[in-house]
């Protein structure tokens, strides 16, 4: 049985990746959820993981840790949920995007971190996140153009790509980032899945305040 | 037929894996090597690649980048050769260590640039560098005794997690960093690999000097 440890919903864009991609496929799983920055989590997740962070997946004890090395965990055991592209092409494509996501994109993750019920439209943003927002709306756009038959999501149907973009469509929506087109037409699929729309409710729900995770509030 | 797009191999970590991963495993390729901060670079990597960044693997004219994408793009394309684990929670360990590796130790990795052909020791480092040369410390070790029987490597036999950690034993080499015991043992065993061995005479021989990635030297 599959465990799921995850971080505040509406702050842990790394733990959105793994629970969007495990409920969007509908792979039974209980989550485990820590409050950040609490003693619990530090607890809890240095237990069974040595990078102590969240997400940690528990497949009864053996703990596998890291959004992606988890999704490619789940892929494997569930080879017929659809988590990765069909096509061997773009299945590779959809892996170099996701590895592209898991470790770039640092000036727009720094000057934009997730926050689900915030709306916070018009921050002047560094040049170099500004330059981050365009290239993945260009990725967007032209993995749309270039793989995108047959569904709403960037390779057709719903994967794990989608999986870890949703959190930067929950960005782009929170700071008001214009979006037209096929970049938003995107944006309104990946808002649309049912299992985002729990994972936003239960983020607005939470009514937790974290001030390592707030550049821009002082309170909610 | 498969053409690999690197960096100056003095310098570039992310080459290493996926070049090791595909020289220690007998799959052919041939190399394509672009120095850092050259007009050819920019225009080449950027004609096959969004993200601008070796490594590149062309199979044939189709592009995949980023080196974990690479290496799980020939790991499916070549099961025979290896390159993960082939008991399963051996193999999502060794997922995990390599997308912590993929995403992390920042610290360690600004603090301490792969520069093959340099010998650097007493740099005084940041507390937080220090601590990630510890925590990678401490990864070989714990792996090494959980899933190492049957040969030198962290699970074993060669595998991607190897090829993804041997930039790092590189830069502990470089810097001096001190080991002893399992981790010791470990490093030996990926610097005598004859692969590494020759990935890091073609290093020496390259006689490039890069400023943006020579922190402490003001020539070679």
């Amino acid at each position: 049985m599959y465990t799921l440890i995850i971080g505040n919903k509406n702050y842990s864009s790394w733990s959105l990746r793994p629970w969007l991609a495990l409920r969007a496929t509908g792979i039974a799983f209980t989550e485990q959820k820590l409050g950040f920055f609490t003693e619990e989590f530090s607890r809890k997740v240095g237990a069974v993981s040595p990078a102590g962070l969240v997400p940690v997946l528990l497949d009864d004890d053996f703990a596998v840790w890291d959004s992606l090395a988890i999704c490619e965990y789940v892929a494997e055991r569930h080879p017929d949920a659809g988590l990765w592209p069909k096509d061997a092409k773009a299945r590779a494509r959809a892996r170099s995007l996701v590895a592209q996501m898991h470790s770039g994109f640092g000036a727009m993750r720094n000057a934009l971190p997730m926050n689900i019920e915030a709306h916070l439209p018009g921050i002047k943003l560094p040049e170099a996140a500004q330059q981050d927002i365009s290239r993945l709306q260009a990725i967007w756009h032209d993995t749309r153009a270039e793989f995108g038959q047959g569904g709403p999501f960037l390779f057709g149907a719903f994967s794990i790509a989608d999986a870890f973009f949703a959190p930067v469509v929950s960005r782009f929506t929170t700071y008001g980032i214009a979006a037209a087109g096929a970049v938003r037409d995107y944006m309104d699929a990946v808002l649309a899945l049912p299992a985002m729309q729990d994972w936003m409710r239960d983020a607005r729900a939470e009514a937790t305040f974290v001030p390592e995770d707030e550049p821009y509030r002082k309170h909610r």
